[in-house]
């Protein structure tokens, strides 16, 4: 396809980013917007107020969704699925509720459904894991794939900042999205983690039953007790399938500090794929921001550019997420911290903080 | 394309793990193999011992080269690439010769000339570089992308082996090639930059015009300077491309210890890109091994598998290689080790030891 024509819902920051970007590439063009009648002024005719005006559309090739919460972009991306459009979005919330319903829709009209920007920000990573599980086995992932919690994190522990210092300045350099406590919750990061489960391992899973431990109870006493462990503290997700066993979890890890992710520091985001041909795979880039996750959606773009085939996850099977009993953990609780072999999500959600420990 | 059919030059290491991984893979099956009469016990009616039955065959789509050498391997590609057969390729050195050629040759046949496997094993490397070059602008690329030379240094410095000890672990582990020489000298990673800077700046050059500088004359006195440095001792390649002026070097870098490539230790490869929209993205991975490698002809052909079109270089254009002057480097001669900010490669060529800093 030699003008392939986007339509765009949303011009936030990311939305922006893709605008700028397709603006430049030869071979493709955006015919229309949807955002709010205050961006007229900057969109022109090119700005449309209903969702539909894009979904529908007989001049648009490709959907972009770049909006932010949960029922519009659900609304907008099945009607597009439904039309016949190839879907590209970067909205963790949404793919993450509704992975499956939106794959199924894709295949069942004939249109891809793509989320490059969704996980790792510019990293090429999605589309490198579909590749690779297709021809190759990927056993687990491991990544540190919040650029806040990294950033907020390497300031805590590298350079002593306090904890509201370091999430001024992340939020101060765009990095934090608007209610952090998605972030430090890890409710961020176990949305990626299916994601990213779904597309290495092909298995649909409930990903409200994705165990997570957070950082909001992290504190100056936790972190001398880790670094007397001689481990680095890092906060990310992690996911392996293995005889019928799917686990997946976003949890603080404890690294030990030649572990390939304890030096990935500040806004980095960065995953460790294992594989049974190709050993150790590592990706790593920068998260956040608006061109490098615009530049993720161009990934996405240059596939239906190149005349691609649609991308199918037909074989994709349902698995129950289950937590692997006796692994090691760092659990804190009432000012002490030990190293505990836990044997049920139940019990580590006891304690006011945990972290895996990770070799 | 659901049945891709693939003619394999070659069943050496590579050859056999390509064999190996295509017949797991559905949908591509290898109808013709080229080796010696030797082979005939093991590929039966799939052998054959004039490659002409490959390259000119009815029955092949996709032409796997994994010779060595390089007169056969042109006669091989070029004959396959005429009779419009799209060709894959790991041999760094008949590539880093003809590169422009085969470019060329495949734009004229309508074909593709693709060559994942030459540069960083199983990463996924040049497919992303290539993308990445066509929506993004790429800067620079810095990488260590000689596992055997990687080895060997982290033997010495890490582990403080002796030479012979830490090359021999090498040759029995199968990192080092035939003729590790053309490892210790630069003049492979000098091939793989050659590739790489062409992939990433869209540049044919002459590639016997990158300098290059090698380990060869590695010693203890220069390990016990870079360290009283506080600098870490690696061997890599390195490119860039600014305002017209086209920089490739393979030379051994005394790298800080908080840069990212620092701590890529043993056989591992690693490749930073520095690109405008997308900030700095990192590829790691095995460099070498049988299925690594062959796990990267299969992402060439997974290409082809999902029907995608010609991956053009159309708009390559020449540039001559310069040396950038006044840059720091470290020097060692006669038992001295010092930095200076060096003004041509013949300067540098008076040394023993050069090594470029890089902070």
């Amino acid at each position: 396809m030699t003008n392939l024509r986007i339509g765009l819902l949303g011009y936030g920051i990311v939305g922006k980013g893709v605008f700028q970007l397709v603006n430049q590439q030869p071979g493709m063009h955006i015919t229309k917007v949807f955002d709010l009648p205050s961006k007229k002024d900057v969109l022109r005719n090119l700005l449309v107020t209903d969702y539909k005006e894009v979904t529908e559309a007989d001049d648009v090739d490709v959907v972009v969704e770049c909006l932010g919460g949960e029922e519009l972009p659900y609304q907008a991306i099945t009607s597009a699925l439904k039309h016949g459009k190839h879907v590209l979005s970067s909205n963790k919330e949404t793919i993450a509720n509704h992975f499956e319903e939106y794959m199924s829709l894709a295949k069942a009209n004939d249109c891809s459904f793509l989320c490059e920007a969704a996980v790792g920000g510019g990293i090429p990573l999605l589309h490198n894991v579909i590749e690779i599980a297709r021809f190759d086995t990927i056993y687990s992932f491991i990544g540190l794939l919040n650029g806040t919690c990294n950033f907020i994190l390497t300031r805590l522990t590298k350079d002593k900042y306090t904890f509201q210092e370091a999430l001024k300045e992340a939020q101060d350099r765009g990095f934090a999205e608007k209610d952090y406590r998605a972030d430090l919750s890890g409710a961020d990061l176990l949305r990626k983690g299916r994601i990213l489960a779904s597309l290495a391992f092909h298995k649909d899973m409930d990903y409200k039953t994705i165990p997570s431990f957070g950082i909001e109870n992290i504190n100056d006493e936790i972190f001398e007790t880790v670094s007397k462990l001689g481990r680095i503290l890092k906060f990310g997700v992690f996911g392996y399938y293995k005889d019928g066993t799917l686990c997946v979890m976003s949890v603080p890890f404890l690294f030990k500090p030649n572990h390939a992710l304890s030096t990935l520091n500040y806004e980095m985001n960065g995953v460790l794929l294992e594989c049974k041909n190709n050993s150790t795979l590592e990706f790593i880039g920068k998260g956040a921001g608006s061109l490098p996750t615009a530049s993720a959606i161009m990934q996405d773009l240059m596939h239906f550019l190149r005349g691609g085939s649609r991308i199918d996850m037909d074989d994709m099977t349902t698995a129950k997420v289950v937590f692997v009993k006796g692994e090691e953990y760092f659990v804190y609780h009432d000012g002490k911290g030990e190293i505990i072999r836990a044997n049920s999500v139940e019990e580590l959600k006891k304690y006011e903080f945990v972290a895996k420990i990770v070799d």
